[in-house]
């Protein structure tokens, strides 16, 4: 076995022991120190991010990823902020979930605890490398982290840094590690360390989400990719669809949750869709349509729409647009191509939003809004690991409590089994 | 892709999304119905089972194992009786099981949902065939069955006749479907059958766990292995340390639940060792000992226990014996080569208790009760699918619950997100 992951992951799991076992109040002080130690080490943290920086440059990185590599002072405040916040989160640890008696007397409690040591895997992103750390501590979780290599050296310091400050805590300074290994191979090998790790969240594009899906032995929790979709219901308001479908399209159209496929009743179609192009082509929209649609905005020289545009993430201020016939046809559509991340209805119609709600298939299903929400913050969790893809553990936007698991506590008095 | 699953896969894909939309009524009738079918046509199933079992014979299956493929009319009987049981368990579907408001106005909703297709991946055990049908049905599950294939004949007949009942009820006939493939490159296909599949769950030895955890893509619930320990501190009652440990061991030492290595304090061991070893041994138990349990057992001639032994899951009467200094070295012992499953403390000591209940890994941890209690039906759930060793979504005896998943609902008026 890589010799890195050996010795780390040994010692994550002697950390995650002793973290399990701290207060609440214990773990908050350790990320307010870290979150002092980022502000005060502002400059060293500077320099390597600027010596990755010159690097990526050299290398020809695009500068739109350059933009996403860079730390700044406001940026290494806003990191240090955000732990605050998470540091003054209410605890998920030690929560009696439930209990209950049997009739042979044994006191079953069902508690909140860690997951243990997670594994998180992410592009080249150093704000990431103490969000992550962050969460991961805040509940009561050793982490071992690998992020992409670009930034390798601005990592490195984050974590020496983050290591010194635990030092001057309750929480183990080895509970926060960093798998150097530019290779390709020890993320593999990572992606199989079961018994060190007891899930892997990888956050980022959709070739890496598949990339550690496709690997990983130790359990995973996919995240991220949104085929959303809106669907306009023949008894919408035009205004109010408008609205909300200019917005899950513009507002932010390189994010998950924003709409890649609008789908749109006949009948509104035919009264509407020639208003709705004209806005969002204001916006800046490529619009791609099946062949009602493109007969319905005859005059606006629209793409036709191919197998591979209902499928597709575009993250980009493209808009694949099919008319359909009745609700059945839009949910079709949505269980063939949709993601089962976030996918909304618009209309005044009760019985169709009910309709809707309960059968797509979808973390979060939305009556009359945008699916831009779909958010650890918007749902009001003060927190957002990610957002799941998958239905096992945690669906949807998830806050602490995704990074928990619970065990049994059972309290007995000699009880043994009969035959 | 293999045409059988690929067919299979759309059949359950769209059978899943309409059993979401049923009432418990409609599910439990559907349950209902099997039962009914298994008996009336018992003589049917037994003549499939004779012929596997006289091939198994001719192949040179071993008498445990054709014991284990049997079916008889009792054990038909049974399969029934315990369809109609899981028929009458409360509904788990569609609890709200939390709703809040946003400031912005939005009402979310959390609703229990079902996991949508599941793929369960067994040994030569017909039962398991008309019991995991069973529960996935019963919590709105679609479901894709691969049993071993030494009972092919057996699960065919029994897989014909649950869809032949189900078509007389709401539920999709189709909901239940056997993977026929002999070939183990479709079980391997199987488990990377993301675009239909939502789980898979092996149920079996360690050997087919593994292979599933290693070949999976799908989200896999890991279940079964157990290193089981208890732990007799300075402070135990000696009548209960010893009817406890045994009962551990001997009650039914073939299962997953069953104590493998036995713990015991110095002080405890020097005064109540022998009396323990010598009950052990009148019930066929062979011991393995450290260095001080072979002193302290001088006159038996106790095996010395290597590093396997400490890691063994034995399923047999065998049983690893180490005396530790005190509760930390106990706990640490638990630590290396436990596996998360069932760990039991036996004392007097409040204290020494509580730390043991917190602090030691496991599923469930138990004080002054038989580790054998973890079980779905002794926890009171009415039904077991398996008992998770991993922290992913389910821990321990998983109930109807664990078959399912939640979605978001979320009701505006119009929202739509600021910059």
């Amino acid at each position: 076995m890589n010799q890195e992951l050996n010795e780390k992951g040994r010692l994550l799991k002697n950390a995650a022991a002793q973290l399990a076992a701290l207060s609440d109040r214990a773990r908050r002080d350790a990320l307010l120190r870290v979150a002092e130690h980022l502000e005060k080490r502002q400059t060293q943290i500077m320099a390597a991010n600027q010596e990755d920086l010159r690097l990526g440059e050299a290398n020809g990185i695009s500068k739109a990823l350059l933009d996403r590599m860079a730390l700044s002072p406001e940026r290494i405040a806003g990191i240090a902020e955000g732990l605050r916040q998470v540091a003054q989160l209410p605890d998920v640890l030690g929560r009696v979930q439930q209990s209950w008696q049997r009739p042979n007397g044994l006191q079953i409690e069902r508690v909140s605890v860690p997951l243990g040591v997670i594994g998180m895997i992410y592009e080249a992103r150093p704000n990431v490398t103490v969000d992550a750390a962050g969460l991961c501590l805040k509940t009561g979780n050793a982490v071992l982290l690998r992020g992409g290599t670009a930034v390798a050296r601005s990592n490195q310091v984050l974590v020496n840094l983050m290591q010194e400050a635990l030092g001057e805590t309750e929480v183990p300074a080895s509970a926060v590690q960093l798998l150097t290994s530019p290779d390709r191979e020890a993320v593999k090998e990572m992606l199989k360390l079961n018994q060190y790790l007891d899930v892997v969240i990888p956050r980022g594009g959709g070739g890496l989400i598949q990339m550690v899906v496709r690997e990983a032995t130790v359990p995973v929790i996919e995240t991220g990719v949104g085929v959303c979709h809106t669907y306009i219901d023949r008894a919408a308001d035009p205004e109010m669809a408008i609205r909300i479908a200019v917005n899950a399209k513009t507002n932010r159209p390189s994010v998950c949750n924003a709409m890649e496929t609008l789908l749109v009743h006949r009948s509104w179609a035919e009264s509407h869709l020639t208003k709705l192009a004209d806005v969002l082509r204001e916006k800046g929209v490529e619009i791609r349509g099946c062949a009602v649609t493109r007969h319905l905005l005859d005059g606006l020289d629209i793409a036709e729409a191919t197998e591979d545009d209902w499928a597709a993430e575009y993250l980009d201020l493209i808009l694949s647009v099919k008319v359909v016939e009745d609700l059945p046809e839009a949910l079709a559509h949505i269980a063939r191509y949709g993601t089962k991340h976030s996918e909304a209805i618009v209309t005044e119609d009760k019985a169709a939003a009910e309709a809707f709600l309960s059968n797509v298939d979808a973390a979060a299903a939305y009556h009359n809004a945008s699916t831009r929400f779909t958010d650890g913050f918007e749902f009001g969790f003060g927190a957002e690991i990610g957002i799941s893809t998958q239905k096992l553990h945690a669906r949807g936007p998830m806050g602490l409590e995704a990074l928990t698991s619970y065990k049994y506590k059972i309290r007995g008095s000699g009880q043994i089994k009969g035959s």
